[in-house]
């Protein structure tokens, strides 16, 4: 099924944002086109992009038409094609390099997480105000300390920053990252920074999710 | 200002089901809530408990009276009482037993991470193939043997497990939780479980962030 039907909207004149809703599903549509290349489909249908996601199949076209007409009459979406237009959308046709700050236990273990080099994410370098962490590799990365900051993302031209430094030192490291020229930082300390309106910031508060199941869960048990 | 206004919709009947993207807000004007608590204030307006978040007045207003009229007419919300609101209705005023299966550097890090104890989730137990990680105890909590984890979770009535296990475990793991009892998942590995209907599975794919920070920055860049 095309994207052209009924339900799809017009797609945006370019001049209207698009929703953060919207933005965010195109990494889920991604993920499931990757996982039916990878299972060897060559084509797929809006209904099959949206089943194991729990979307129905309007919402898919909908989504996908505020950024064109990726959809043919009769063959579906073409997957090889529509994962090259939504990576060029989201900007990750191009590989970002990007420096994870903070070496403890979630540092490590985001340090070795394949997930960011599969999607166009590589770690260049870490850093640890920990003056006995420094000079380690981990997972073949350099762990550098916090004066280098500036030189490295300068020099290689870096606008993606990972913080995964304690709360207390969060908002000092931001601001420092910040000066340096990074654009965009995922944090993952549980504070909300303060940097200037545009620098942008995502929070990644893992007890959210928990959150989110619990809600869930006492649901479903209340329906029961 | 009360959200009792123009913009609030009617508040739902109790059939229709919330929008998961409202129910995730809440999370986030909880987080808002304990913050404005936790730097004495007693009050707050749907403006301030939107503003560091990025969210209108108008849609504060709107998620929050989706449950009930929470807002007092000439001096906002109560922070405690909403709090305690939010708390009943995401199932989080009760504290939940989590177990967590993994535990390499990932599972480390998520047992060292205060912010699920803060919101009301404890981890009452880790457990792991590795018979060379089991018998340990990390962050104070004991590491078990998988075989463990039937009895576990059927004697501590355990709803919600933490899967933080190598992706090709994942799915056997996951089912080996669902037959124990176990309604709702957090899943790290970057795999989509197949699990019954009636078990809630949120996984967290953590380049969706950075490519929605990726996204940012593009269209940051092309605005300027």
């Amino acid at each position: 099924m095309s994207q052209t039907e009924e339900n799809s909207p017009q797609p945006s004149s370019g001049e209207t944002p698009v929703p953060q809703a919207v933005v965010n599903r195109l990494s889920l549509y991604l993920r499931e086109l990757q996982h039916l290349v990878r299972d060897g489909n060559e084509t797929a249908s809006s209904t099959q992009i949206g089943k194991l996601l729990g979307f129905t199949d309007a919402q898919v076209r909908k989504d996908l038409a505020y950024f064109g007409p990726f959809g043919y009459p009769g063959v579906g979406y073409r997957c090889q094609e529509l994962i090259d237009a939504i990576k060029k959308i989201l900007g990750t046709n191009q590989v970002w390099p990007v420096v994870l700050i903070g070496t403890g236990n979630l540092g490590r273990a985001l340090l070795g997480y394949r997930g960011f080099g599969n999607q166009g994410f590589r770690v260049v370098a870490a850093f640890d105000a920990d003056a006995g962490k420094v000079g380690r590799k981990i997972d073949g990365i350099d762990v550098l300390p916090l004066d280098d900051l500036k030189k490295t993302i300068e020099s290689q031209n870096i606008r993606i920053a990972i913080l995964a430094v304690p709360s207390p030192a969060a908002q000092l490291v931001a601001e420092k990252l910040v000066e340096a020229g990074i654009s965009g930082i995922l944090n993952f300390a549980p504070v909300t920074l303060t940097v200037s309106k545009d620098v942008h910031v995502v929070g990644v508060d893992l007890a959210i999710e928990l959150e989110q199941l619990a809600y869930a869960v006492v649901n479903r048990q209340a329906r029961e």
